[in-house]
């Protein structure tokens, strides 16, 4: 399980913190970074993060048997171009991902027959900062990793992938690529979107600032993601296009049937539309479907909800 | 500013909040409370909340100088039609009620020439727990409460009900009860619709069930407010059914926007309808607007961020 050469590319929130964790956890020796920015290079060195700075990818990679991805996802196939030739035959290539059917098809144009050591990996972990300096070892712990192997990955190399996130304390399973991006779509993407849509929708009334100042705490939280990174939401969006607009095109559906009932005035069928969603995230909990060992990890309850 | 006798009609999580925090400020010799389950009463008196569970609302409010009415908005005729006989010639009257145009119209026409003493209140507060067993004295503190004066309201009654609200630590502000409306639509019913619209559309999909647990913090924070109370929020959905009608309709406008954007895999077009929203996000914070006394107050940063 050792590592004996770690490389990091892309050291950022996502990279340095498996880089601490696994370090933190005894498994690795050496590791090696590259970051576009020679500034976040050298901070990550500073921090102790990652052990040597490089100037490029290939020679972050060369002779490492765990290379881990941590670039936008639009750069995955020159990044992987780049460090084709200097990957060892035995090493494990994983990225952090969040749309995989992209990926993956980066991958195969990029690596050919070497796909083999690819394992399409999607922590659904993050913080609201970016950087090295946001960097922490717990940011994996008892979070969900979905993998994505394929047809032609490696077995052995899908069982270290696994054993390695599960070293830094997530929950792994594992889906198919287009299983992973359907499922994505509805919960994470299209929420995104909606957020983004409904703050537009605000602001750009005449009113629209001062009608802003006064949300409460249910503002807040329907709105947080709404402040998340532009380029990264523009990318995943743009990747996962056909799946993200098939569930805007169920959302569109459900509330028509809510704004029928409500200009009907028909209280009985706006009941249902309401009772329905409320019993179920009344039942819902970060976490619930990833088994005993981390269950209500997460699951912080709000303090309070805004019912004005 | 001592009151003899506080009315409170429906003594539960609103309205015993408001006798605590009444109570705490030594502002209130004696506290009669009804409410339509007697067993709420009764428990409200167990928990000190109330000195006294009256067998009607009239009984209540009889010789009350400060009646507050804390009951669905839908029953807000009733209840006045009920108690106007035995109130006080200078009682204060307030409500606590998410819609003002509905409470107001209600008012007029159980009061008749009375409106004089009613002002309709709107204290942007709550909990996820109902029922007076989670009434809490620090409700309403730091948290903004809104008045919607009337041309017939006393300004004594009106400048009463102010002093009353900052002694329970709110800060108050005043609006027309058509801006209220207009206002909470856009950063309040309109997002509860949206809420529990989402959930609808992924949950009644084939795979709905399997795809929301996967959801992650963005998730648990975007549909939070879809679990409210289903009976609450169809009654606030239909009492101001035009104005959020309205507001969804500028929603749809931005969410095509954005659908057009990605359906022509504009990256420009789609990166400006991303980043405008997320800036302003961003920039937002719960409370700015309310004045250096509680800038800050409950604007807790999310601690963590689903970028998946």
């Amino acid at each position: 399980m050792m590592i004996e050469r770690l490389a990091i590319v892309g050291c950022g929130l996502m990279g340095g913190s498996v880089a601490l964790a696994l370090r933190r956890a005894g498994l690795v020796r050496h590791i090696a970074g590259f970051s576009r920015s020679a500034a976040s290079g050298r901070r990550a060195v500073e921090l102790g993060v990652i052990d040597e700075a490089c100037d490029s990818a290939a020679s972050a990679a060369r002779g490492a048997d765990v290379v881990l991805l941590s670039v936008p996802v639009a750069s995955t196939l020159e990044v992987l171009q780049g460090i084709r030739s200097t990957l060892a035959p035995q090493a494990l290539c994983m990225d952090v991902g969040s749309t995989k059917r992209d990926v993956v098809s980066a991958a195969r144009a990029a690596l050919g027959a070497d796909i083999a050591g690819f394992v399409p990996s999607h922590p659904i972990a993050g913080k609201e900062r970016a950087g090295v300096d946001a960097a922490d070892a717990d940011l994996y712990r008892g979070r969900r990793v979905i993998l994505t192997p394929l047809a032609e990955t490696d077995p052995a190399r899908t069982r270290r992938a696994r054993a390695l996130w599960e070293a830094m304390g997530s929950v792994v399973s594992d889906m198919s690529p287009e299983a992973h991006d359907r499922a994505f779509a509805a919960v994470s993407h299209l929420p995104h979107l909606l957020a983004f849509a409904y703050v537009n929708g605000v602001a750009r009334q005449p009113e629209g600032a001062s009608m802003l100042q006064l949300g409460g705490p249910g503002f807040r939280d329907f709105t947080r993601i709404a402040g998340g990174e532009p380029a990264m939401w523009r990318d995943i969006l743009l990747a996962n296009r056909d799946e993200v607009l098939a569930q805007a095109a169920s959302f569109r559906q459900a509330l028509g049937e809510i704004e029928r009932a409500m200009l009907a005035g028909d209280a009985q069928a706006l009941m249902a539309q309401i009772a329905e969603p409320s019993a179920l995230r009344g039942q819902w909990a970060l976490g619930a479907g990833m088994g005993s060992a981390v269950s209500g990890v997460g699951s912080k309850p709000a303090v309070d909800e805004d019912v004005a």
